[in-house]
């Protein structure tokens, strides 16, 4: 309590020289040019940290040092123990006198599993780069080059930009604010969840276990890539998910298909059959029930998504496409639900593959929901579709009395999933956010009605009723969840102007 | 010459020897019973000579052996080559004084590919076990056994039975004549090729450049199993065979199936949808043309198929499959051409997985072809297939231009397969080697009209007129093609006593 009295004794300070600041976006960007140097020198030391779940050590130690970072900067800090030995919940919180909103900055400072074999560098010894690694540039020895730095400059390592970047612009956006002398315009409260990749096994139970520290008019989540133009974006939802391995059993053991061919069943045939059924050749969902309770698009978010700058045919450049799935446009694509096939094992292909009939044939799968589809109705949809197809469902390894009780056996192993989120677009906070951020983007921002990607959003819906809103910084090729991930730096000098204004420009 | 000389005037020491002989088939069971240790231990050091194509060394050492063995016992030894570096086709004959037909005995002494880490013993370093491997039977040193063995042992190495048991009961049967002081009925001549896993691809010129030297009344062609009864089979005919490897194409590096999903094409599921479309899920084959040329059943062969013994249920139980594909029994499902997917490769699965769009997805198949389809007409009308389905189809690794140019690309690498053959039940010949078959086996043996496997006997068909009859000796659950490929002692045993009745009793 001492503490937040100090707290607001000093922002009162601020306060005071605040009506000297004639120009707050040039001066946070004069700011971020006079610190370069030591903004990336934050951002390196904090990727360093290997912050990844097969490193619970790393993960302890990130938490720890955004703990004294956020105390550093005044922020009143604890950790929303779930009272399990789960990665901490970093909070933090700053009282603004008189300001009348609460805002929720929200961010993960955990990385996706990394396989290093697959990077060209060490994923938690960061390089900088001149550009993209598919561009073949050279390294750069960015802490003997004198600043300001190539905004097209990467930084390379896990989590960089996922979401390691986000927190980096916060801290500094919130270090601008200090030095301009500019006072918060709402309170700040931080949340930095330490399990997100792991699908945030815990994070709904310290939302609800702290939903009074917590208590907030906005919840701004600080992940996910930016809008493929590179230009800032709001997000104002995203797409829930599920996933479900699937295994197709074949004989006991490869039986020559010459000798049996046509007559003992074929699993990978058979795996090719049900994924088949499951999804037209547009990738539309076949599945009776499956689309149950998905909510229509308003006309606000179909005039938004119309609104979006056109990236179809760059993309299909990148990608090296021939042709987009349906006939939809990507964004109209990524408002429906999805399935994709993430891998298909059986038997072998190339040079090892024999003229065999597999054991069996693994099918991973993942699914996107989209409002207001639930999980649990999804997957039984799923599984009333097996079973109409003939499919009797197991859940572990069958033995030989169940293989030969039931002509046709599938193992299903789902993960539990969560639904997916669509904030309303016409709420006094959503315009505010939008405001703001095309006020820090010297021209309006990309506006999103839902993210493809999963973030579980509904967390924060179940526990709490104020508007959740996106906002991502990172570059969209940021390589997030594969190998290589990286931050081009453009990117977090605009999350750093587009943080500096959320916090002292936001009003409804 | 001389050395031809030589050896008819030893078999005509033999003959004044043979009208001793008072029982041959007990005779040549006896003198198995004495040789069992020296036998196995013949079979046991073809085994450990690695006649893979992998290793060519292994290939040729095994060719030397063989003409080795050959050279001993008699024979006028030679290489039909057909100038190439391939592996060599050992030639043998052993011209019979006053014989009126000449048999030409054919094998294969080279095996399928390993994939050791599958195997649960050195493919190349035989182990005996009690039984078949499922039983989780104790290993076995025969050597130091006391004969008789066991007859339910098996011996465990790659290519043991497939073809190496066939060439090992014809010398061993050869030297039970030698010993018994029989004289062959027939002039022998022996053909072991070295390529047949790999499809016999010069095998064809062989025949042709060698017409001559091979000429004969009768080929017997000791490749597959025996029936799956355990009875000793001899069969008319086999299916043929083609490969086709197809790789579909996808984004150009992994994408993240949150943001991409719906939009980028996945090219596992457009895979799995191909394989889906070529088949129905009784894995009848939907590709128009396909079946254009097939030959009908005759009545004869119609017949022989309602007179095998049932095994539909006992190989259920065996394989623990609680169905088989389509309606018919086994025998009838074989006379059909099939489609079999060998295996599909694509992103991952299990712990592996990750939420993203594959590059690429592999697919192998092959093909099971009976009279009188042909290859070509076949790949045609698969390929018709593919493009009315817009696939455009490439025989490379396409450039990133092609990639954007074409919707659906789809690499296809076909081997040049072979057709299928199926003899007359009714010949002469076909006759006298059902009944000294039958003979040897002490009882009627099983008349298969074609067998599902596939032996190059079109190749023989197409520059010989005399009939191509197949004498399999190994047991149906050998795993050949497969890990721990294995031969049942009492197969061995059974086939030391048809091949030595096929040389000393056939007539007509």
């Amino acid at each position: 309590m001492q503490r937040i009295i100090r707290i607001g004794a000093s922002l009162l300070g601020l306060a005071a020289l605040q009506a000297g600041a004639a120009d707050f976006r040039a001066q946070v960007q004069q700011y971020r040019l006079t610190h370069e140097a030591a903004i990336v020198a934050d951002l390196d030391a904090l990727t360093r940290l290997k912050s990844v779940a097969a490193d619970p050590a790393g993960i302890l130690a990130t938490a720890h040092a955004l703990e004294e970072a956020l105390k550093t900067r005044g922020f009143e800090v604890s950790e929303l123990s779930t009272g399990l030995k789960e990665p901490p919940v970093v909070f933090g919180a700053l009282k603004v006198p008189n300001a009348r909103r609460t805002v929720v900055f929200y961010a993960h400072y955990d990385g996706q599993p990394v396989t290093p074999s697959q990077w060209s560098s060490d994923p938690f010894q960061p390089v900088m780069r001149e550009r993209a690694l598919t561009e073949a540039a050279r390294d750069v020895d960015w802490k003997k080059a004198t600043p300001p730095f190539d905004p097209e400059w990467r930084l390379f390592g896990r989590a960089v930009s996922d979401d390691k970047a986000s927190i980096a612009a916060f801290l500094s956006a919130y270090d601008a604010l200090k030095a301009t002398h500019t006072l918060p315009s709402v309170n700040i409260k931080v949340l930095w969840e330490g399990e997100e990749e792991a699908g945030s096994p815990h994070l709904a139970q310290a939302l609800r276990d702290h939903r009074k520290i917590l208590a907030a008019d906005l919840f701004l989540i600080g992940d996910g890539p930016v809008h493929q133009t590179r230009r800032p974006m709001v997000y104002f939802g995203a797409r829930g998910v599920m996933t479900l391995e699937a295994t197709v059993y074949g004989p006991l053991r490869a039986l020559h298909d010459g000798h049996y061919g046509n007559w003992v069943p074929n699993p990978a045939a058979m795996a090719a059959t049900l994924i088949a059924q499951m999804r037209d050749d547009s990738g539309r969902i076949t599945i009776p029930g499956f689309h149950d309770g998905v909510r229509a698009i308003t006309p606000a978010e179909q005039a938004a998504l119309r609104s979006l700058p056109p990236v179809d045919d760059a993309l299909k450049r990148e990608f090296g496409l021939g042709r987009s799935e349906g006939s939809e446009d990507l964004p109209a694509s990524l408002m429906r639900p999805a399935l994709n096939v993430r891998g298909i094992r059986a038997g072998q292909v190339g040079e090892a593959a024999t003229n065999s009939i597999p054991t069996n044939a693994v099918v991973s799968l993942d699914f996107r929901l989209v409002p207001d589809q639930n999980p649990a109705a999804v997957r039984a949809s799923v599984e009333r579709f097996f079973t109409a197809h003939g499919w009797t469902l197991v859940s572990e390894e069958p033995d030989l009395a169940t293989r030969l009780k039931y002509p046709r056996l599938l193992r299903v192993t789902w993960d539990a999933g969560y639904p997916a989120l669509r904030e309303d677009l016409d709420t006094p906070a959503a315009q505010a956010v939008i405001a703001a951020a095309s006020k820090a983007a010297g021209g309006p921002v990309v506006v999103l009605p839902m993210a493809g990607g999963s973030v579980p959003l509904y967390m924060f819906a179940d526990v709490f009723s104020a508007p959740i809103i996106c906002l991502p910084i990172v570059n969209h090729d940021n390589n997030q969840h594969a190998a290589n991930e990286n931050l081009r730096l453009q990117n977090l000098w605009d999350g750093i102007d587009t943080y500096a204004a959320l916090m002292a420009e936001l009003n409804w």
